[in-house]
């Protein structure tokens, strides 16, 4: 039988949906990006066989980019780094994105960057079992970023290219300054940060949400 | 001979180093904690021999805590650390302070926490070559904090277990929030954080200050 009990139940419910919706309005959902390796088509070729293709295992929250079967070993002068994700589809330019903890443990001086900003960067030395190329650079750690739909973008009042504050709540929770605003239609509205950064601020998976300061 | 342009150069130097000092009078040198253990002597004594003190290698910023010669390995369920450095002296109760990222290696699940502060903490696994010793408790991710003399406490105007906010600057500038102060006349003033937050915020050693926002 519905009496008001229930109707009231349901009425809080509902209620308190609408207000926690409202809330997560003004924040960007926060991912942790691990370590990985973007490919060009001839340098796939040169580490699988000629003419490979990289195999589709999951989406990623970015239109179209998708986590693929294979994996390579990263080797520097001081470590290596086995079983690092290589992220499809192939790119016009090879680039590998660490953390810092990765770079100390490689031996390698590598900068910090935005995705794509490659000259002058350090090489690095990749292996798929016996197979190996050394790529003369793309070696970098990603400035943290945040990518955003045009429709986001006017949401926030943020434009392509402008750099924010966003805050992060929590018991290690912190402000990141100099974060980059990237908008395209090409992208889902998403915070991404390294596992550093992550860890900073005790990043816990699907619960991580950020707010921008301006 | 002294000529007035000799006198210049002297006068701007000196004036340099003043404003030099002022600036840095309002910052609080940064230092990166490793991982790192301590023992009590009963402790000690199950892992080296019955009646062992540590041997001095290093002092610390903080008054007559050191570094020792001393090493241990960290095992748990998932993986394990080599070659943990032992603080000195011994203290009433063992503790063991590590990374998330270290964390994740070891395969626990390891709760942030004011140093000291040990109920309802995991336990670890230390090894010395064949010898072990199962810790019941004491392994933490250690909150970052300020140690802070009396007269600095004063001239920064924040008080004993005072919670403030601290910013870096840099490429990865950054604020902490929820930083913990601690005051007293035991310690030198600094600021510690871990290796995941360093990473996070682009530590450079001997060259990173922050700055208390209130």
């Amino acid at each position: 039988m519905i009496n008001q009990e229930f109707i009231d139940k349901i009425v809080n419910e509902i209620t308190m949906q609408i207000m926690e919706l409202q809330v997560k309005s003004d924040l960007i959902e926060v991912e942790a990006s691990a370590r990985h390796v973007h490919l060009s088509q001839s340098d796939l070729d040169a580490l699988f066989e000629k003419g490979s293709s990289l195999t589709f295992v999951k989406e990623l929250s970015q239109p179209n980019q998708f986590l693929s079967k294979e994996r390579l070993t990263l080797v520097g002068p001081k470590g290596k780094i086995e079983n690092v994700a290589i992220l499809g589809p192939v790119r016009d330019e090879s680039q590998v994105e660490i953390s810092y903890a990765d770079a100390r443990i490689l031996g390698i001086d590598v900068p910090l960057r935005d995705s794509g900003d490659l000259i002058n960067t350090p090489g690095i030395e990749l292996f798929n079992g016996n197979k190996s190329l050394k790529l003369n650079k793309g070696l970098i750690v990603a400035k943290r970023h945040i990518h955003m739909t045009k429709e986001d973008a006017k949401r926030f009042n943020v434009i392509d290219k402008e750099i924010v504050s966003v805050e992060i709540d929590g018991d290690r929770g912190l402000v990141f300054n100099n974060v980059l605003i990237r908008v395209s239609d090409k992208f889902s509205t998403r915070m991404h940060i390294d596992f550093d950064e992550a860890n900073a601020c005790l990043f816990i998976k699907d619960k991580t949400f950020a707010k921008i300061l301006k």
